[in-house]
């Protein structure tokens, strides 16, 4: 291959493939940076060009470091792909400590072979994703395994973000009168990557969620004193039930749920019933669970239901004192039963 | 699977197998991140037991942000392992740029049959590696991949660190009349790592040279007034040829290398002659290049030959003004050539 050529020549994002070449560290991996993806994530940091970035931190604050791998299959959903689900993803994270999400990194691991165009597509929609968060994508890393040793791609994140030095917010500090509200329908996400990898076809496309949320949980926090936001959690892999016995056992208490204030979506409800899953432990990616003082309530749903993404936002049940710290939910035909974790698989690489 | 069980039996790191529940985020996942993760890495940010870490950074400074990904192979290797490698390789690019890296992300990729005893191995590598740096391994995430869509485990690792607001050093920072240093030997890490892979028999086994390089780099710039070294790189993947080309493009200068003062191990200089390789070309993980102002290139040598990652350091060229931005090497025979960018690919999943 000669020198002069390789520098003429551009990467064919039409019909090419990823090489070996292209993780090696030389001239074929400066160029993939150079056209790929220092062009879509353009901004200064990047263009500082060096192994990592130089940042600035607004002072009198807290730090907060959240990270992510995406393994997501198929790489292409309705509703999203692993590119801006691997934006969404970490900025969750980080918003769910009530930070305000900064910087984002991303790595990335492509399997030799894998579609230039494909890789193309996947890199401009985390671009915008990360644009539209108003979060840049300030460094990265990419490397190629021979075909067999992956999967397309996998996207690791890390998102920093700042949180104000006084802020109290973590899955430890629900506490028994508390009231747990959700900001939205559950199981979008999982049951629409399912039915793409099944190629299930419903009456109506079931959309993912992936979101990112910092937006709404500014919003919800502004709108009640500092202190009446106890917890914020995004209910991704095992679902609502899984992250709520996670914050139970962190806060050494108990919940009780009720099964007919949740939001479930008509046709997400419809295939579940159809693939005897239920939506309490189905990924989601754009939705949050907020645990609040019930002083304040009502004045977080109002403010999440003023938000686009949080319209469909619930008050789905109560924090109570229980030793044995178990998920209760009260059934629509007045029976009580034990929401338990997600124990076997039904969904894997739902993110 | 009964529920008690899964509370009652722990992992079996001795013959168990990764499967994919340990990636679900249900009990399996919990399980395997309290027993292994939780247990290895063990400090106050994870157990804060949140999506995220809230960290405390010192006023006065900006921050600097670096990831990787690690998908070598073989993942045991002379010398190291893709756990400790995972930690060296990011917490250099945080020093890289001048900076006291201070927290650590790691995300796993695991593919499912693969060894826990191996996992365990390697994660028990990344925590010693952690430890002896000082930089905490904050928060994470782990992710399993089916059989054939993976290989072992990768890992990213996401470093941030601290710099004083007036400190300057980068890849563009290079002037001509400034002097190239390096702090070692080069080539020891992709030979060590090619010899394991090729099951290759040398008389003294070569091992890699995977370290952390802040320590070595906080020593040389204590020894000169700030503003002296203008540029740390870490030669990693396309070695020594490859960054020092990276950094006379970025800083629009030239260079001229010394052949004969270059120190390369008389062991990888003979397995390279075996081989077919150019030690230039040949991926580093514990050696640095320093390009300093002439006046304190002794002061900055004498400094890392101080330092026990430092021994062999040298001085092995200087910046030139060249409008071709050409790295040029006087060869031991009196004669010059050009030393250009890795092009094609001698090694592949060498980090």
């Amino acid at each position: 291959m000669s020198i002069k050529k390789d520098y003429i020549r551009p990467v064919d994002f039409k019909h090419g493939r990823v090489d070996m070449n292209h993780g090696a560290g030389g001239r074929a991996s400066a160029q993939l940076i150079a056209e790929l993806f220092a062009r879509a994530f353009d901004n200064d940091y990047l263009r500082q060009g060096n192994d990592g970035a130089l940042l600035d931190i607004p002072a009198g604050h807290r730090l907060v470091m959240a990270t992510d791998a995406h393994v997501i299959s198929p790489l292409f959903f309705p509703g999203g792909d692993i590119g801006c689900l691997s934006v969404h993803g970490t900025v969750n994270d980080v918003a769910m400590l009530g930070a305000t999400p900064l910087y984002l990194s991303a790595s990335f691991i492509l399997e030799e072979g894998f579609a230039l165009a494909d890789l193309k597509r996947i890199v401009e929609s985390m671009a915008a994703a990360s644009r539209d968060a108003g979060v840049p994508i300030v460094t990265g890393d990419t490397k190629v395994v021979e075909q067999g040793k992956g999967d397309g791609v996998f996207i690791s994140t890390t998102g920093i973000g700042v949180v104000p030095m006084d802020r109290q917010i973590g899955g430890a500090l629900a506490r028994p009168g508390d009231v747990v509200l959700v900001s939205g329908t559950i199981g979008d996400h999982g049951v629409a990557v399912l039915s793409q990898r099944e190629s299930l076809e419903f009456e109506t496309t079931i959309e993912s969620d992936t979101a990112a949320l910092h937006g709404l949980v500014a919003r919800l926090l502004a709108a009640v004193p500092e202190g009446a936001v106890h917890c914020l959690r995004d209910p991704t892999r095992g679902g609502l039930a899984t992250t709520l016995n996670e914050i139970t056992r962190q806060s050494g208490v108990g919940m009780l749920l009720q099964e007919t204030a949740i939001p479930v979506a008509p046709q997400v409800n419809a295939a579940c019933e159809l693939l005897g899953l239920d939506p309490l432990y189905i990924a989601n990616e754009g939705k949050c669970i907020v645990i609040c003082a019930a002083e304040h309530a009502d004045a977080v749903l109002d403010a999440m239901r003023a938000h686009p993404l949080g319209r469909n936002a619930a008050r789905i049940g109560s924090v109570t004192n229980d030793p044995h710290h178990f998920v209760q939910m009260a059934t629509g035909f007045g029976g009580r039963r034990i929401v338990d974790w997600l124990s076997g698989e039904p969904l894997p690489r739902i993110c």
